[in-house]
């Protein structure tokens, strides 16, 4: 084994044995348990897909067979699939600091944002400016783009950098949106802060929280925050593209319009009448009914959610990530080393990370890549263990060391990895 | 039992006997062995919900243990994930008869009407006005009125009737949006027609599929058809509100702007840029990902669809209907005798529809009920047999004779039944 590359962080572990203590008094360690792991493997794209938790194949069979097979149509009252946009937003609500009646799951995140975007532009007429970070994952930019397109004099402006958040929050700014980790660098806004600028110079706030929820603990209601959209497929394990979620603050819920207006948005979706009336809370936001063999797989992580501390969550993600850049510290690590400025991932700059990343999965380290220059390593505090870790570094080392990333079959790229 | 309530139509069977010997020579009869059919039932909603695919279980579970659990992120492309909105929408394509690369299976009917009224009426710029039936599906009028309300001067009008289309196709109609099959009353709309029509008066016209599709041949590109939305989860069998499918006719694809700019719709989603560029296709009318695992029971079901021959389908479905209205002819039969105006379900109007239906399920007899007053029963070829059309027809001839649909058991009313 090579020495650290540099000195440790206070507290953090300077061998793989003080790893494996970690791991053995790890309060989070029962939790790996419920999760199938793929053989073999380091998996740190947990902020990319979560993986699968070992409760979801039953679920997900019982939706289809039985309730689907057997039940068909009663099970829309009988198995409560009319409340799940509601009952599953309640779940989560907690994750993210919100009210039990301020969350739906339904729609994609993109969708999602396209209402919110919407709905704060007209509580502010007169106002015609979606403020973003050109950095943000794109689709929140085109989405923005999108909904600025369908309102006269809208525009979407992107900031270099949130240095200049206060020169470029004008008259005309109606909302601000902003992801709260920065999924190439891993960077962790201050999201209360941000906020309270926001609302000083009289616009909305729209949180993405794709790349912080489950990882970390969330205060929206707590912040005075408008609207927030996220995904479940990253840190919350739902399945591959599964539904995504909403928050409405309460006092935006009776007046706040979005345009999907769809019949399970209306007061009375069964009364099946011409004319459109929303209904009075957060159920306005919604459009359609997700699918429910997707659903499936929010109900069944859900469950897992619910027996999880996020404090917990946080101070074992700290560590980890610590760990993973403490031996990894002469590399050029973009990613924050402050606490309270960092996410759950750790992004290093490599003129060749691509393939050194398909080098790390040829060994069993899965981490991803994104152009020109980054390698992704997430961490998931609820099944990556210490050692695992230890481990990743150690091989993301050895891997740059050796040059083994220079062979030919690892420089292909492929389509979306 | 008791003699037919009133002469038979040609060709219809006179007895059960007659039903026996039209399943044993049913071409299609080979299928129903593919659904996997509630047991002691006649499941005759699948014009609401489709009934479970006997291979979709493997499917799913396959996608979920396998693809999600141990392929993770590979699976985008060794599963070919990447590419399933666009190949399952080609699969999807011969059931509407529209070209394999013009059908996407992507979000709900709902967010795809959105998208495609938005671009219709952007492509009649000075035209303002969305029409369509008052009796459609509300969630096609409440989305029209959320897509006008974007547009200065936007607004939708309602026809009472299809006989004032011509008088109310003025200048300021942008777009006209019909459902090809009446969610109530089961009338078929003469598509060809009536979209020349809309073309003479230079609008353009949105077709919604949700009640024809799989029930019967449908010819958008011969018709010369822009746009249209429907839904997999009704005859096609996809699963409780699986993704929907939106078709855009060739010529409109590389002009027709939609305002969901997710970045699955952009030209190049894996460059990360920050500004949208929409895809040069149909490609442009994706948004987001659907859901994999509901993907899984699309995947599954048109397996089974690329064995059917529609021809089939319709002359199966109009003997079904046709022998279950010959057989109630004494009651209030709201759906059309003449084969060219019915798509695939019998509307009867009874005062107390509402307990004869639950009297029907407690005998094993699906159908539903729409208020005020109509019972619905829907007939889908690929696994409803005459004989079971006979013993329907006969169970409601029976609870209306007994008045045991009376006793208080059958009175309280459920949420979406």
């Amino acid at each position: 084994m090579q020495p650290p590359a540099s000195p440790a962080s206070p507290g953090s572990p300077a061998s793989r044995a003080d790893c494996l203590a970690l791991d053995a008094a790890d309060p989070l360690a029962p939790l790996r348990a419920e999760f199938a792991l793929p053989k073999d493997r380091i998996y740190l794209d947990g902020n990319s897909l979560g993986v699968l938790p070992v409760r979801t194949p039953e679920l997900v069979r019982r939706t289809v067979e039985q309730e689907w097979g057997q039940g068909l149509i009663t099970s829309w009252n009988e198995a409560g699939w009319v409340d799940l946009p509601f009952t599953l937003g309640a779940q989560l609500a907690p994750l993210i600091g919100a009210g039990g009646h301020e969350v739906l799951v339904c729609d994609s995140v993109s969708v999602n944002l396209f209402k919110v975007l919407t709905a704060a532009l007209r509580l502010r007429p007169g106002r015609r400016t979606v403020l973003g970070e050109r950095t943000t994952f794109p689709t929140d930019l085109y989405i923005a783009e999108g909904v600025t397109g369908l309102f006269e004099g809208g525009r979407t402006v992107l900031l270099d950098s949130l240095d200049e958040l206060d020169a470029r929050l004008t008259e005309d700014v109606a909302v601000v949106v902003l992801s709260q980790v920065d999924y190439r660098t891993g960077v962790l806004l201050d999201l209360a802060e941000i906020t309270e600028r926001v609302h000083r110079a009289g616009a909305l706030m729209v949180w993405d929280l794709c790349h912080s929820a489950g990882a970390l603990p969330i205060e929206l209601a707590a912040a005075g925050v408008d609207f927030a959209v996220g995904c479940t497929y990253k840190y919350l394990n739902c399945g591959p593209c599964a539904p995504s979620y909403l928050y409405v603050a309460e006092r935006h819920q009776g007046v706040a319009e979005q345009p999907l207006t769809g019949w399970f948005g209306h007061a009375e979706p069964f009364a099946f009448v011409p004319e459109y009336r929303p209904a009075d809370g957060i159920g306005r936001f919604l459009t359609s009914f997700p699918p429910l063999l997707a659903l499936a797989g929010v109900r069944a992580s859900l469950e897992v959610w619910q027996q999880v501390d996020l404090a917990q969550v946080r101070a074992k993600s700290l560590a980890l990530t610590g760990l993973f850049m403490d031996r990894l510290a002469e590399l050029d690590v973009v990613t924050p080393r402050e606490p309270e400025r960092r996410g759950s991932q750790v992004a290093i700059r490599h003129p060749d990370g691509f393939p050194v990343v398909q080098a790390l999965i040829e060994r069993g380290v899965i981490g991803d890549f994104r152009a020109p220059d980054l390698m992704r390593f997430g961490f998931t505090p609820l099944y990556t263990s210490y050692t695992e870790a230890w481990d990743a570094a150690e091989a993301v080392r050895e891997v740059l060391a050796s040059g083994e990333w220079r062979a030919e079959r690892f420089s292909r790229r492929g389509a979306v990895t």
